[in-house]
């Protein structure tokens, strides 16, 4: 028998169902939500609520938007509307947004190709890419998914898709990443940092 | 601007409030939430309501209860109501549970003296914690608190308002961890070990 009241008992259990969240960690977690007696608790609740009624998917790139709304990205001016980056989850669209070299748009796929997991093609946000393509006005496909067999599929399947089409298709540059060391880098990296070597700069 | 919804930046925030969880951490999480749309923050925001209005403090030991009831331990028959182990918080009540080998009541202090920051021994439930000596029927006292600095003021300043009585007052036992090995033990854990020594059972 345990002797912690059914509530928090339910509590810690939702909590392990988050991702990296173990018995141990949903516990302190619990502990100290309660610590506050009820009011830390319920402004957790509140804004969790906020996100489940609200929440919702941009009607032109799948990422994240509210009540059904066009996303921040979409709506926002003078974004370059001709060129659109292909990635994986909202997460990835922040990535490339943090790094403020970008200024086009993004199409969210929620996920990538993967056969061994039951995903295939038809769970993707792909039949909104191809309207989007169709549509006109765009030039370049920048197809970030992930440098994963998965991410890689996700890349090949749409390449083939949009094949032959007055599109110019690319993908993220591959090679050692920004202070990495050689020493720890794999072998498929750097093989393609050496097929995709540079001229040198000085 | 972050491309975020408000919602989810909420969300994102509310998370980071939480011991151990930064940005990153915080950002996942809420993205885990959100894969599956609506049901998985609703049923978060569930519990939590729950645990808000439901979780109380136990009258008696003021260890975590349901809606101001006794909690399980202090509702349960047959546990010896004459040793009290008097814990930090509902956690340690938790971890010596586990051991299965104590049947004594508990009393669960909410913390431990900190001049540092701001603790009194007004802050804990020590009030209520001589009431039921004072009450009677107590022969052990068991002061389980932390083997901090903390933990030992506390078991002190309660050793020192409880003298006189005829009350049997412990500590838990000092000493090498099981399995722990000497090379990694701190000098204080080794030293206390030594003074603490015992007779050999072979």
């Amino acid at each position: 028998m345990s002797s912690l009241p059914d509530a928090v008992e339910a509590l810690i259990t939702e909590l392990t169902r988050l991702p990296g969240i173990g018995r141990k960690t949903a516990q302190r977690l619990a502990f100290h939500l309660l610590k506050s007696r009820s009011e830390a608790p319920r402004r957790l609740a509140h804004v969790l609520e906020r996100v489940a009624s609200d929440v919702t998917f941009c009607p032109r790139c799948n990422n994240l938007s509210e009540r059904g709304e066009l996303c921040t990205i979409c709506s926002a001016p003078r974004r370059n509307e001709s060129i659109v980056c292909v990635v994986e989850t909202p997460t990835d669209v922040l990535a490339i947004e943090r790094t403020g070299r970008f200024d086009g748009s993004y199409h969210v796929l929620g996920g990538s190709i993967n056969p061994l997991e039951g995903v295939g093609p038809e769970d993707l946000a792909l039949d909104s890419l191809f309207a989007r393509i169709d549509d006109g006005g765009i030039r370049e496909l920048i197809l970030a998914s992930s440098a994963t067999l998965e991410g890689d599929t996700t890349a090949l399947f749409i390449a083939r898709q949009v094949q032959g089409r007055d599109l110019k298709v690319t993908r993220l540059a591959r090679g050692i990443p920004m202070g990495g060391d050689l020493e720890f880098s794999d072998e498929h990296t750097i093989s393609r940092a050496i097929q995709a070597r540079t001229d040198f700069e000085g």
